[in-house]
């Protein structure tokens, strides 16, 4: 057996030079006669790691220097509950752009400990998620203490254009599968956080960045462990952090380096998305995207085939050509193709070679 | 270089055999053609290991059914909130006993949540830890969400002789340092968690072991990412996992049986603890360990040389001759050796030879 192209989802592929990196160093990490994952968080080299990947980080995204970075445990989903307990007081509230499931299940987290609006549900007369919606920058509650949307919604492969005006209220992205796949203006935002295990790392680590006077917001009652500006004054390091998760995301963010930045990354994104969409739309009905051009996620693809009869040999068949995990999300059902940074354009090719000749034999 | 004799206090050594394993199938994991770490959760395979994983623990610490078994994020630090939001309702109670630093710890993050209070502090007039206090059972409130202790305090060395009795109220036992090192009555418990990091698998993991009928328990208005009962209907898959640290934690339970379980292990580890305690009493003075003997833990052993003009070239020689990690925390000073249960009865000899031998040279 070999490595094969994988379009899972999340947790993604990880750039295969930086595995091979982990597994050669894994039981002796440097200087240390260890594994990362053996040494103390507190010690000189951890500690170092840790201020070179935030420093990696910072230069990829140019993020300025009011805004804190956080390494953190829990992924997005936890994020989702520490937002309003960190960023509102007891009994206001905050605003929602429901965009898909992700920004649904937002909500839903939320609602415990804030009070939650749908400013705006991008839901069709047919219940789907086709199109990022128009946001209204008038129409945001000037007294909410945040406006959350999903930049990219994983499920249904609907991507922001362009990032939404919030007017005066902070804006909160969640970028869970699309950060890093090209640049971003951070000033634009008060936080921008996402899950690590699509474009930075494996599971178990969520990535915030934080404009700092937000830090000051005493938000609501609440441990020290669920409190941002406690682990901003820490540096990530208030209790243990899940170190052999951040030693990958710093590797990753040197491969990011090394390949030329998020520019070079944005155009071998787009490249790859094109091909895919285009096989898809070229495909005479074979394959159907039905999500509005405009917002088309360049990170994952959910595409049918017009005989969902023909799913099962699909899967089989892809899987055999050495194509993993091209399953659609259970919600929606169909086919999915998920193109973050760690998949080549190679993998890409090999996918649409393999659609057509799908087509061909089937059609 | 090779590997030295690493007695870190957590993030610990894990076993070479499990790391090896590890780094063998790191770019491959079984049939998948791509790494554990790549997979999706909810996939048939990692859905495989999750259940073996819990199913060799529940062999291992004779689990009872009526326990769940969740492994979820954020360590024990994040679990000193999760508790009382968990367990007891607006405005209740909750008894803790203090023991050492990482009971104080859970008093501070429990506060923001619950009522607490300190049943008994074991600190004696000096302010020092030096044993396992008596808990009184018909102290504690019988109003209490539960009573709270620490079973072994990693950083003073200091461990209950026998689980402590709460009468009717639920017992909670941080066992972060202690778990898996000998067999335990988990019936005696209505919780037991522990942080992965000493003797379960690299850090960014926690372990909570809990009574079912506790689940049932309302709690306090929290998202469902911080309900344990969510976690426990999901089967620890709520939302996505910390896979790689999930995979290493069922290599490591592997290996426990393959040791031949918790007795086998047991008698290793009080091996290696006497070796070291007689070392320590053994010495004349040249070292010392202050512990009421029949306090001393097993697993975290901090001793002070007579002169500690001394520490740093004992740090140093002791480096050289291949035993890491021998400095004691920040917060008493002095040195530490962690003995869990990856440490080798030959680390043990090899670190008592280094001792002699040090205090025959500056003696």
């Amino acid at each position: 057996m070999s490595r094969a192209f994988n379009f899972c989802a999340g947790p993604a592929a990880l750039p295969e030079a930086v595995l091979r990196q982990a597994q050669a160093e894994l039981l002796e990490w440097g200087a240390e006669r260890a594994s990362v994952m053996e040494v103390s968080h507190r010690g000189a080299a951890f500690e170092a790691l840790v201020a070179q990947a935030e420093a990696d980080l910072r230069s990829l995204m140019g993020i300025p220097d009011d805004y804190a970075v956080l390494f953190l445990q829990g992924g997005a989903t936890q994020q989702f509950a520490l937002l309003p307990m960190n960023l509102a007081a007891p009994g206001q509230g905050a605003d929602y752009v429901v965009s898909g499931h992700w920004s649904q299940r937002a909500v839903a987290e939320g609602e415990p400990h804030v009070r939650t609006r749908v400013l705006v549900d991008a839901a069709d007369a047919a219940g789907l998620y086709l199109r990022a919606p128009e946001v209204d920058a008038a129409a945001v509650d000037p007294d909410a203490a945040y406006l959350h949307y999903c930049h990219n919604e994983t499920i249904h492969g609907v991507e922001f254009p362009a990032v939404p005006d919030s007017g005066a209220v902070p804006l909160v992205g969640d970028f869970s599968s699309t950060i890093l796949s090209r640049p971003l203006d951070v000033a634009r935002f008060g936080v921008i956080y996402a899950g690590a295990q699509k474009n930075i790392g494996p599971s178990g680590l969520a990535l915030v960045i934080v404009r700092r006077d937000l830090l000051e917001r005493a938000g609501q009652p609440r441990a020290r462990v669920l409190t941002w500006a406690a682990h901003a004054r820490a540096g990530s390091l208030l209790h243990t952090p899940p170190t052999f998760s951040i030693y990958l995301a710093a590797l990753v963010f040197a491969w990011l380096r090394e390949m030329g930045g998020l520019e070079v990354m944005a155009a071998i994104n787009q490249r790859k998305a094109q091909r895919l969409y285009h096989a898809i739309d070229d495909s005479e009905g074979f394959y159907r995207n039905p999500v509005d051009p405009a917002s088309r996620s360049w990170m994952n693809v959910p595409f049918w085939l017009h005989d969902e009869g023909l799913n099962a040999a699909f899967l089989e068949e892809s899987r055999e050509a050495g194509l993993l995990a091209l399953k659609g999300h259970r919600e929606i059902g169909g086919l999915r193709a998920s193109l973050y940074n760690a998949m080549p354009e190679a993998g890409v090719a090999a996918l649409t070679d393999f659609m057509g000749d799908f087509a061909r034999r089937k059609g």
